[in-house]
């Protein structure tokens, strides 16, 4: 949002926020891209637009990556469209793709912001386990055929939790920021689905914010510690090494999950 | 097939059966179709005649419409390609698109047919409830976001067991069959998703053979009795008077589910 628009945008009379929900497969991430490229945002702004009748621009909570998928997105616009908070996820639905959700409308304070009052996130991961893939979940999940030591995997998480440096997980070619984040919660749940006959491992990860791919670039060292690749003790040198060089390559997009933002 | 083929694919050494599992959502259903128009069956016998190295002709269970899923499908074909059973599930991982998978493998009998000997077929339909959809669940589900009165669709679908001429939930322009099929059970079933924060019904449909569109025709007259446009009693009226005109429209493809077939 360019300076003279963020005055021209809180000048307007409400501030809404959305929880929102989406399948990212079909899209270039969360953030606005030039056409014909398309990403949530593109979609989303457009079609609120033609719902509030002024021309919305979006704040998000987070900027998922191209196929990373998300449940509890939360974004705020100002608008001076007068359409009902409890009426908008149904209106939303009308014009959105069946791919994007606004699963909750509410009206908030002008000094809220969905991406800088946000005080954590929960991220989730989900790793399809099994010979052989599932059709119904590979969209939103890593498949991994090989056997993983789960009990590994979740004492290399207890690592992360506190207060740490992060650098050893974030993107190869970040920008600069601090590396420091805390992980209040990382935990790693088998949830079998009875009805799919599927085995799957969902990674939580819960944190004050995450470095650019950090959550990705976690799970690809915590999916070779399950290999045994890697041993618990390396993952905590790799860790404390801080050196990106050290870890495993990035885990693919579509596990991941942006699954709750607390504020 | 055709009948000068019958006789070459049984000189064949082995007959090879599979369970695989589809997301339909990209195919124009299961039953082969003249290309560009892709068909799952298109895909399965061009890949797996590039795994056996004769080109290979499928029977199937059932034939899905286009847009419904599998996680049972049984197909079979005879062939002279020496690959072992236990290797084809991941043979054919190697070359079939993600969303179509080879659950298991095994050399049958010459006699057997996956489509003829079947004795009976279950078949489930996925019906997503809440006021806005979910977008991780609206491939596979029909969502109505109107309440639906569990008990009375219980009702209704008691109505079904047993056997019975299902003319009222054949497809309009029917190819002339009997029309008497037995049903073994019909329920449904509430499933709530704590992950994804949804509520399904999930109506599980056993029966020796389904006429075509009948699970979509039925699921269409038991929303309908859901939404209380149709008492229970207005149900049995309809089923008994055995004229398609007087039931609800067919239910959409994306929440049926091919999901076991029994030999």
């Amino acid at each position: 949002m360019k300076t003279e628009n963020k005055e021209l945008m809180k000048s307007r009379l409400r501030n809404i926020a959305l929880q929102i929900a989406y399948d990212g497969t079909n899209y270039h991430g969360f953030q606005r891209q030039t056409p014909p490229t398309l990403a949530i945002q593109n979609v989303l702004e457009d079609k609120l637009t033609k719902i509030f009748g002024d021309s919305i621009e979006l704040a998000a909570a987070g900027r998922t990556d191209a196929g990373v998928h998300a449940i509890g997105q939360v974004v705020n616009f100002f608008t001076n469209g007068k359409i009902p908070v409890e009426k908008i996820p149904l209106a939303a639905s009308g014009v959105l793709p069946s791919d994007i959700i606004v699963l909750e409308a509410k009206e908030v304070d002008k000094n809220f912001s969905a991406r800088h009052s946000a005080k954590s996130k929960i991220y989730i991961y989900r790793i399809l386990t099994g010979a052989v893939s599932n059709p119904f979940v590979s969209r939103y999940a890593w498949h991994i055929r090989y056997p993983l030591n789960v009990e590994a995997m979740r004492a290399a998480l207890k690592i992360l939790i506190g207060t740490h440096d992060f650098s050893a997980f974030k993107a190869a070619n970040n920008v600069p920021m601090s590396p420091i984040r805390t992980m209040f919660n990382a935990e790693c749940e088998i949830k079998n689905n009875e009805l799919f006959c599927d085995k799957e491992l969902i990674i939580t990860f819960h944190a004050n914010g995450f470095l650019y791919h950090m959550a990705r670039n976690i799970v690809g060292s915590l999916v070779a510690v399950g290999r045994g690749k890697y041993s618990v003790d390396d993952f905590q040198k790799i860790f404390e090494s801080r050196d990106r060089n050290n870890a495993a390559p990035t885990a693919p997009p579509q596990g991941l999950c942006l699954y709750k933002v607390f504020y």
